[in-house]
């Protein structure tokens, strides 16, 4: 079983990595960029017959607390 | 239109942030993880009408050339 986080920041937040992505795609001659951007991803590999529940709770704690800064990022977290 | 392209270490790579990550993990008392991997995200809004085709070779090139470090690490583009 793994979990993934997908970790972005909140749109009304100036995200510099991502300017820096769209200006580098439009010199490559791509035009076709409306914005980007950038976040973190964290894959976690999770026991054989870890509980799904459990997991969910703790990572969703775990994503709130320490993962993500709430204030400034959200975060999506899928279990599968 | 959406495209997001994941980055991920190659799994025979030191991957120092996962381990922090896994360990931070366990000091929260939650024991049943077996690996963490940190990536990027990076989540790029197309312009309305772009064309799939053309989206998905200019990006598959980009993420190749300096989005990420074909060396040490792999990515998966998905436009949708």
């Amino acid at each position: 079983m793994k979990a993934k986080i997908v970790i972005t920041p909140k749109k009304a937040v100036v995200d510099p990595q991502g300017k820096t992505v769209r200006n580098a795609l439009e010199q490559m001659g791509y035009q076709g960029v409306a914005a980007v951007h950038v976040g973190k991803y964290i894959e976690i590999e999770l026991a054989p017959g870890t509980d799904k529940g459990a997991a969910q709770q703790a990572l969703n704690d775990a994503a709130h607390k320490f993962l993500s800064n709430p204030i400034i990022e959200d975060y999506k977290l899928e279990i599968e």
